[in-house]
């Protein structure tokens, strides 16, 4: 196949994270470490990940960051947004998601990140408070003092370009209104500070608009509707979403792809949650939690396709709980029931008990979306990128697009569209000869 | 793409199965039970599954029995070989796998398959005994005894074909000798009666003789050794192995290649097994293990590359242990504990508990095997179908081919062979217009 | 000691049921198995358990029943009450606990247990519906039509005597009030309709007035407040309560005094449920749910004693929560997570899965229930039986004292309260010669 | 009843320990922790736990160590004997079972802690290595030597009295021989180096020829024959044993009295374990195993008296498992599935995971047993202190009795010992005025 033309990187890129908690610093904290090899960035694929080319026989499995052309950690600067001012060592202490003794080597250089003043309204996110906001009020006003950050923050930095990944908290759930139709109703809202226009909205225009390509970790609506995609074509900027995927949906999006390709129905899927850190706290109460389990629950139903086989999923029964439980501080734990069925309805149960950590599983992500958004706005790529659906709980799609959950499929689409991009053939798994 | 030219079915199909325990009377009584719409035989792709042609939103989705031509479950009568002269009614019955309830009503037809008498010499499965064996010593006769009951189960039952399915227990390990590298030097083995050679061997040969398309459901050598895989390809045969996927192998491949997508390195992954059934009384003795424990354990390296990527999967400690448990009964309790780590090396734990049925989940592996050989064969397909590695926790391949135990690469190259066997294109999951 | 005066038991014995479903139909099963020796009744003290008779070294340990005069098996007639007029068989049918090969060979005698019509309030049980129902309203008109059907099925049946068991649903969560402080203001009550006074509490006066020992097998209020404890210590009869101590709260009453033994601190107990009887149903419920969570929450507090070991249990975080779960049907289970720390406040965590069945837990509290409380009445007992704790999660105690949920204390208070009754010691387990 | 003389406690205690490994470091660390107020001795009933005098309502619950005359923490001085040369500061880390933080604040003292030359014989431990070693090969040579420690210490430490407690390894299983039956026989043993005579069991002699009294913290035989037994009475010296009771064992001994008070069958009990310290990977050695297993399934029976209860538990399938599993560090986690029956024989099922630390859990255990060994010196006990089963996994009993496992009557036979000990009425947990 030809190749794409990329624009090759250099210079800094600067990573914007509104946001500046667990995952966030998580998230720099690893890349400085790893960058002094104090640690590896286990979890990436822009870091660890090969990518094999041609048939298997052939032995050509080069790195992807090989392969392609990513910028590399050394080219990192990082900028962000919180509503609490601490910097970013301060805030990753308060975390307390990483040992002493691994912040400690990173201290100074975490310490001289200081949060930009966020857009922040509690109308949004009940639970959080904080100090370190902008004082205005009108929508469009604010838009404009993030898009000056972001411009003050290049030109700080010395960055050559930049790239935004939502790292706050949970909306409340919102639907998309009349305002989130059109470029043209969304302006016009933003100047009448809309209430259907949340702040995670306002960075994701800032970023647009000046260029940046932007991913949505959380499940707030954020990009996810016709103003902004139409604006994401408009200015050839990548952008991708939504909810990063963590945790018991991780493990879900794993093992359901299982059972469905050995046509093992389901009776029922019960799936609990302990967490102990404010994001327990704020998703144990009922409002709080419903966008989260909007995103959660709509995983299987779309992986598991009921509608086609009605008799293996259509009486799933499917139900997702999550409680504030504070004996488990900053780590989480998952546990699962599982009732599936074979051969002529005999009955088998699986429980998976996961005891896991959120921030460590999301901070790779951030690393690989940064550069992979990078990469794809360098190669000329702009909307909506299906193919880093790999990364979130509800991929955001095109119109008429259908999302895929199957992190299979999502998996061998994000390896074979780097194939393309790098003039290599996709791969099929045909046998050789076959 | 052009059609491959595909025999039609026509006439009966005899499933042979050598071994009439558990797994394959569990299968002789779902294929029954579905024909009278008493049950559905869930677990089985060539019922159930359908497949995409094309692309996404072309909205093509037949069924895979609708797509290509499988025989039939009306299309299917039954022979076997046992060491225990119980016919499948008893034999089910015995095993305790069913309910009494779902067994009555197949009590006619079941009676009527009556096992013929096994080629079995105890000194390769020591633990099983019986009265039902052929009374010959000469191994060369055995296998001519063999084809000889398949042309007379053939005739008597009025079938236009064979497929065998070995359903039998697990031989003692075994490696390929002298003997079994070519036709000529295992011929003369055989009348020999070479130590080397174990009985399920002589069932593999004298299928592929008869023209018949062989499966090994257990982890023997049985065809799997140069001699029989040349004479495969020269009767024009198709064959696969070996050792059907299933318990807490499946989970494994299902949870492990998830875990690599996702570049999360694993410390340790601990299985123990606990089951009350014959099949675990066997196994419970260290000798008896070790077939199957080479079997179980080869999946990890396999699927997680340990050689490419050694800072994730080199050091992982990997145990496998199956313990005899008989308050259990048939059922059999799979314990997994995974030891995963992520970014910056934080570790995580999963625990899988899963409460399983072999026959199960074993019993459809038997019926799509029996069908897609029947196809393969048809289709002018012969000698090791690497597209059937799907079903196996060892597939075998091709000398000089790398074995593919990720599930989910193993169903999508099932299914690209499919779609190009029936003259469509092989899906790459790319997004479209991308 | 000197024997206390036991009125020798004779004749039969009616057990009275309010309520005919899942757990009354499996006790009145389980009692017809055992007379046809069709099964044993596991899970009953009076049935199976032996009592140590002074020094171990002197070897006297007589099965209870052999060392105080019980009611036998033999000797009991059953009767019941409920909102839906199947009988014994076919509402066991309709329970789903027992396997039909079970049911069958009790078909007749279950089948002749019809239920008496019920004294229902909707208002009371708001998921509960059925139309065997008394046609009365005014509440002591209820009352006398229940003690007439008292009267009417012991002379009926034959019986010389009578016990009653509340087997009947959750009521919804009521305190005492003024017309619960005594005899005079409860008959009051009754004829005034109070709204305070729920169905339950109807069956327990009706009982009380006739002479029949009453236990309460569900949270509800019933004879748990003073009117109805001075009725039981003036009519002379024998009462207990409440909730029967199955499942979740059973392990969590052998688990906490362990912990508690050695001092081992507990930071959080995590305790989930998933149930798919009409029982989870009405739990799932948050409103229903009230009168069961106090019943379990308050169990870790009585067993820990957190004012007098604040830094081992002050702290401790207790939720629990019950899920309907349609695909688990009976069946149930129940997950918990329990954080504890030992030396130096290390941290250890346990999990336990306990696949349940509540009726088959139930049942055999229903049979002790019934001769241990007629076995108290014939030894002239009256008032509130602590010593029968042992069955109950929320143990019903006289004012003034502490009621006592540790398991092994309640153990040993009943079978030392078995001593005495008999004429024994009292055991203290003190080492012989110490 | 009348207050026993106990003779008053006053000077420096010195708690001896054969091995300085995780358990006893520990056991070092967390006295010298708690007395500098840096954390609290969790899992001691001496330092922590209370115990009621006389009937409930008269609320008198003094602690323990306020009803009972205890050495205090102050009064404890520490000193041990070890293979390795490491100090009780380098052999903490080494052990990894405390937290580098909380060794820290402690390493002068522990530091300080200097391990005699051990008596050891490889022949014994076989995976065992070290070169701090005494060179002597007599063993009533090496018995003297270490009585010459045993004073050496007393006098280095200023201590007024002494009690060991052994915290080494597991030696090979031995039975008592010959020279195991009388003190005459043994003593000519330790002339002629009887290869019967294990290193621990010289230890055992030098403490009580020295009249310090000893526990035994291992399975070992050590002092659990007849000569030592007689030594022990004749020197007026208290005694204990055998093997901590910790982790899974601990678990066992909550659960099974649990089931058997409720008279709940059960038909198996399934445990396996996995850890990856220097423990795991010598018991993970079929022939180290072996002392372990002995100790550990030697529970059930004992508490479930299968004899008086065969229906319920003379078919109980029992099997433990022992996995060495480095991923694991010094942690340790135990996986137990119990089938369990109820009424009419109806199955359930537990599964419990307990991800424990076994050093955390003995090392209160050292302490216990050293403050209350010597209180029973200063009471006039001598020999077996059967009072103290409560420790224990294989209780050591005198001759005749029967060693009880069940938790709950060891607790109970503990405190009421206590009471009698202090001139205390012992408690029969009888209702008030019953």
């Amino acid at each position: 196949m030809p190749n794409h033309f990329i624009e090759p990187h250099k210079g800094k890129l600067l990573v914007l994270t509104p946001g500046m908690g667990a995952v966030a610093t998580t998230f720099m904290a690893g890349v400085i470490s790893a960058r002094k090899n104090l640690s590896k960035p286990f979890g990436s694929l822009t870091q660890l990940q090969t990518i094999r080319l041609g048939a298997r026989s052939n032995q050509r499995n080069p790195l992807i960051k090989d392969f392609i052309d990513l910028a590399g950690l050394d080219d990192i600067v990082f900028g962000g947004w919180d509503v609490i001012s601490d910097n970013a060592y301060e805030a990753a202490k308060r975390a307390d998601v990483l040992k002493p003794q691994d912040l400690e080597p990173l201290k100074d250089e975490l310490g001289s990140v200081q949060p930009m003043k966020a857009a922040f309204n509690q109308k949004y996110v009940k639970l959080l408070k904080g100090e370190n906001i902008k004082p205005l009020t009108n929508k469009w006003e604010l838009a404009e003092a993030l898009r000056e950050d972001i411009r003050n923050k290049i030109s700080e930095t010395g960055a050559s370009r930049a790239v935004m990944i939502w790292c706050g908290s949970t909306e409340v759930h919102l639907h998309p209104s009349a305002c989130h139709q059109s470029i043209e109703a969304f302006e016009k809202g933003l100047k009448n500070s809309d209430e259907a226009i949340a702040p995670s909205q306002l960075y994701a225009y800032a970023a647009i608009k000046e260029g940046v390509p932007y991913a949505n970790g959380a499940p707030n609506l954020s990009a996810d509707f016709p103003a902004l995609e139409q604006l994401a074509e408009q200015e050839k900027v990548p952008i991708a979403g939504k909810d990063f995927k963590t945790g018991q949906t991780l493990m879900k999006t794993i093992l359901a792809p299982g059972f469905k390709t050995r046509m093992l129905g389901i009776r029922g899927w019960f799936s609990t949650n302990i967490l102990g850190n404010r994001d327990g706290e704020v998703l144990d109460d009922p409002d709080s939690f419903k966008s989260k389990e909007v995103s959660k629950t709509g995983v299987l139903d779309s992986i598991l396709q009921p509608d086609e086989y009605p008799d293996l999923y259509k009486d799933l029964y499917h139900k997702v709980r999550i409680n504030y439980y504070p004996p488990r501080g900053d780590a989480k734990e998952g546990w699962d029931n599982i009732d599936i069925f074979g051969w002529m309805g005999y009955d088998m149960q699986i429980k998976v008990d996961f005891l896991c950590r959120d921030s460590i599983l999301a901070a790779p992500i951030v690393l690989d979306l940064a550069l992979f958004l990078d990469f794809a706005k360098r190669a000329g790529k702009s909307g909506i990128q299906e193919w880093l659906s790999f990364y979130f709980k509800s991929p955001q799609v095109n119109t008429g697009h259908i999302p895929e959950h199957d992190i299979f499929i999502q998996h061998l689409r994000l390896k074979n569209s780097l194939r393309v991009l790098g003039g290599e053939e996709p791969i099929t798994h045909l046998s050789e000869n076959f």
